[in-house]
């Protein structure tokens, strides 16, 4: 049994992440700003009487210190989640992604903590030239302003390796999908759908091109890894085998909307938004050969999550 | 002619290159907050009439809004030059390198200027597997807070240039040593024989070794490459084609120094301190075939500083 603190435990990955962490017997500490998490994701969590509830923010290191008393690995997953914002407001990711990470190693090092397993993402890779894209690949030039923070947070993750001797678990996530989603191109979709039933903007061409991972596979594949992986500085991709496309998931929630006639718009484009990347799939090989198995692939995860998301979010207007 | 703005202007490498930019024709803005660069760095420049000196700090946006009028580029060179300072201070790196790098960018996009040339380093690489190290490497996981805040900015860089239709040119610096050096080994080393002539302490076991580039040759080096390469996102390593081991350095400042009879200490370890890599040496085919010649190998380049160095820093005791 470790003492583990999940930063960002009331979102969407990291709720799923608390649960699979109590099922294999782990004390948790639940840190968030609920600004995107919600409590009613830790109800099954918190009634199991081995986690626990804190309301902070990472910006605040003093309300950090408090949570960072005898535990034993951090898995820091909060960050601002919605991509998009961005290309709007250009301070968020750097606060609430690099300088959040910055306030986490600090803290680590002044309590005593030194390891941690970090949410990094594919959109270090940028536009990448080779695809599937392996662990190695170089070089790293993301195009958002997200995709910064978190190459921003892995060079800070890599340089308390290299300085005070930390020992890290770098995941880079495919789009992860499933239950408890609060935002991304499905949850959009059925947004869309539930205010007009007969038409679906798709930003783009709808060629965009990603891999998917079910959340639940993301939340196993993370616990999996550190226990598996045991270099200083491990760095994993996390992503199913395949990809699917944005026309494809358009078609999928569509379907499993029971929507008749429903038109698709695009809006044009290689991409959705300045900052996209247009087509993303990650090399899981590594991930695979330590004898790991996701139970869904790309296709499979988008229509368990439009089942699920169609469920939780409704389909009639408000 | 263009209008120039040079962070870090005043400071070793910047006032190098503000000397070259105005030799070549340019109205040249210097901001510098002279915590490392000095005023008479800059004799030459202000006398030439064309160039003007902004005390200001980049953390000061405001203050850094007033300089970016009419800029077609800005070369963006401010940052702690003292790799060593991360291990005991963990926040002037993120500060003075991620938060001002960001600073700059936001002040460009606010006020039109969108051409950013930046002082990156080999220190990016961490300790990489391959060598000499191309560009394209990876992973890239620095081991020094000062290589974070060095993959941190060219995250953010990259991102402007995907998100707000920025042109960046990212210089990869070797180890960049000549006049004016106001830190380095060779700086270190004249330092302790000035106050003792018969012992060198070494840090590590004096087997570290990495690629040296003469200050001037680096200067012209990044007008070259703005001037050479036209994708949206240019990224070179700036180099020469060999490296000279610590060791190696030692004997070469003994010898120039004049002293008879120093002893050599060695402190021990295959580093300087935790987060120095022990070895460097970069991949310069990208900038030698598009026509750049260094005036000065690495060795040719320690006994060209070992000498103009002696010269400024004296070696008497004051």
């Amino acid at each position: 049994m470790s003492r583990v603190l999940v930063t960002g435990g009331a979102g969407f990955i990291g709720s799923h992440l608390v649960d699979q962490l109590i099922e294999k017997g782990n004390q948790v500490v639940i840190f968030d700003n609920l600004s995107s998490g919600k409590l009613e994701f830790l109800q099954s969590a918190l009634s199991s009487g081995n986690a626990t509830f804190v309301e902070g923010d990472l910006l605040n290191l003093e309300s950090l210190n408090k949570v960072m008393k005898n535990i034993d690995i951090v898995y820091h997953l909060a960050a601002n989640p919605d991509i998009r914002l961005g290309t709007r407001v250009t301070d968020t990711d750097l606060k609430q992604g690099t300088f959040a990470t910055y306030n986490v190693l600090e803290s680590m090092r002044i309590n005593g903590c030194n390891k941690i397993a970090f949410a990094s993402s594919s959109v270090v890779y940028g536009e990448a030239k080779l695809m599937p894209t392996p662990e190695d690949y170089g070089p790293l030039f993301p195009i958002s302003l997200y995709g910064a923070s978190k190459l921003g947070s892995e060079g800070l993750i890599s340089a308390w390796v290299g300085t005070f001797g930390f020992k890290a678990w770098i995941f880079r996530f495919a789009n992860i999908i499933g239950s408890r989603g609060t935002h991304g191109v499905i949850f959009d979709f059925i947004h869309k759908l539930k205010k007009d039933a007969s038409n679906l903007e798709v930003l783009g061409n709808g060629l965009q091109e990603k891999s998917y991972m079910e959340v639940v596979d993301c939340s196993k594949a993370m616990i999996h890894v550190v226990e598996r992986f045991n270099d200083d500085l491990n760095y994993v991709n996390l992503g199913s085998l395949d990809t699917c496309s944005v026309t494809r998931i358009a078609e999928i929630v569509i379907e499993r909307s029971g929507f008749g006639d429903v038109n698709i718009h695009f809006t044009g484009g290689d991409r959705g938004w300045a900052g996209d990347v247009p087509k993303a799939m990650l090399d899981p090989t590594k991930l695979n050969v330590s004898g790991f198995k996701c139970d869904y692939q790309s296709e499979d995860a988008v229509r368990l999550t439009a089942d699920i998301l169609i469920q939780e979010i409704g389909l009639l207007e408000d």
